[in-house]
């Protein structure tokens, strides 16, 4: 136990990657070891406590959908009281912390009382469940671009950027939108992409995830008969026609992933 | 030494992160662990040697700008008879080998002949390089998305989709566009966002790293000024205005970040 006079307050934002444990990186893992705290977040597998200090404190801070998690604004202020009374506190963020993770909100919250902050990226999902499941977000001569959107905005809208990325030939990576889907497919009729190529993958790096592939005319559909859940990333452009069922074979063997083929 | 009736060829795309050797994953560092062969890139660092089996065969087959690395095909090809000949061949990618890394056209090759291919993710220099200099790619109230984009297509032009990015509020990250900087900037003037926030940043993860922040007006001097060369991430957006030289005070320490602040 630290006595008050040893204390140095400091905050390290950790991306955890995408679910997988092994998918942190040596940073993260190495700021993990020696935290005196740990928050960590509702995506983030509980693998992390095998690699921590025994007598470290440990909090779930998630907001689960419709659960009732903590406010931001009450996790700044548990973050601030923890590093003040204990030390060294990591937050444990899904995926990184600067992609739709409200990091910098508890950076600038610690920053202003004078305490060090520190970034650890992550491994993040808009690219790497994609990646999992065979498709990559950008592929030469199919995509030189790719445009990632919060499908869930402060009010709870979908971002009215969906509708400026249906009239481009970017890669549309979507988190967070599942609950938004018929929206979503209904800006990308209205653009004329019937057949733009869909993916939906639900829980891209464990065990139990699940992979629907389409078109944006039959998604929603598809999605209906196999019952996608939250947390989940949609991915629209033609980098998805890369995915095939031969390909995808090192993933079904690594990850249970369950196949329901583009057509 | 394998022997040719013990060998199993397979090959694993590796991202290593944005430069420095501690951000790749635990799942990528136990494959380079495994590795009979790594061939790697021009950004990567020679840290990974340390790490790898004394016996494995490592090439370096890094495009570098203006120098003569080897084609696409020919990597292709040597991967593949580096998997048949000695086993488990890892590519070793800087950033995530599906973000401008031409990963899938090495999957693609390497499974037309049946070889076993495994993607394992990696931090994304579009993502980290920013964040690590205190700019975080979406910020609530601030940026709902991001949208990457290369600054440097198959024909060497920049994107068409920078006309588009420049029409929307998407954070705009170019990557392998400090040649192309002159006309990014007039692509943005033209659409009337002479004030909007730009950061360039060069080596982001690297003690050597450089950070140049300002305006669409004024980046193109102070970046002469300074003199960034590649590679650099551009960002452009009102994210860039949470960074401030407080901020990045930690990220100073640790990487010796050369501060340029922005008015």
């Amino acid at each position: 136990m630290n006595t008050l006079s040893q204390i140095k307050p400091k905050l390290t934002l950790v991306g955890a990657g995408p679910g997988s444990f092994d998918l942190i990186t040596l940073r993260g893992l190495n700021a993990l070891r020696s935290a005196d705290v740990i928050l960590f977040d509702a995506l983030v597998e509980p693998d992390f406590l095998d690699h921590i200090k025994p007598e470290a404190i440990v909090h779930d801070v998630g907001k689960r959908k419709g659960a009732n998690g903590k406010s931001q604004e009450d996790i700044n202020v548990l973050i601030l009281e923890m590093a003040l009374k204990h030390g060294h506190v990591v937050r444990l963020k899904g995926g990184d912390p600067f992609v739709f993770g409200r990091g910098m909100e508890e950076w600038q919250h610690l920053a202003q009382f004078g305490i060090e902050v520190e970034y650890i990226p992550g491994v993040s999902s808009c690219i790497s469940v994609p990646g999992l499941a065979g498709i990559p977000v950008t592929h030469r001569g199919s995509s030189e671009s790719f445009w990632v959107i919060t499908g869930t905005t402060r009010d709870g809208s979908l971002s009215p950027d969906v509708r400026l990325a249906a009239q481009t030939k970017a890669t549309v990576v979507i988190l967070m939108g599942v609950s938004k889907l018929s929206e979503i497919v209904e800006i990308f009729k209205a653009n004329g992409h019937h057949d733009l190529p869909v993916a939906i993958i639900q829980n891209g790096s464990l065990p139990f995830s699940k992979c629907v592939v389409g078109t944006v005319k039959n998604i929603k559909d598809k999605t209906s008969k196999i019952g996608i859940e939250s947390p989940a990333v949609i991915v629209l452009g033609s980098v998805v026609k890369q995915y095939s069922e031969k390909q995808i074979l090192t993933s079904i063997e690594k990850n249970a992933v369950q196949l329901n083929g583009y057509e």
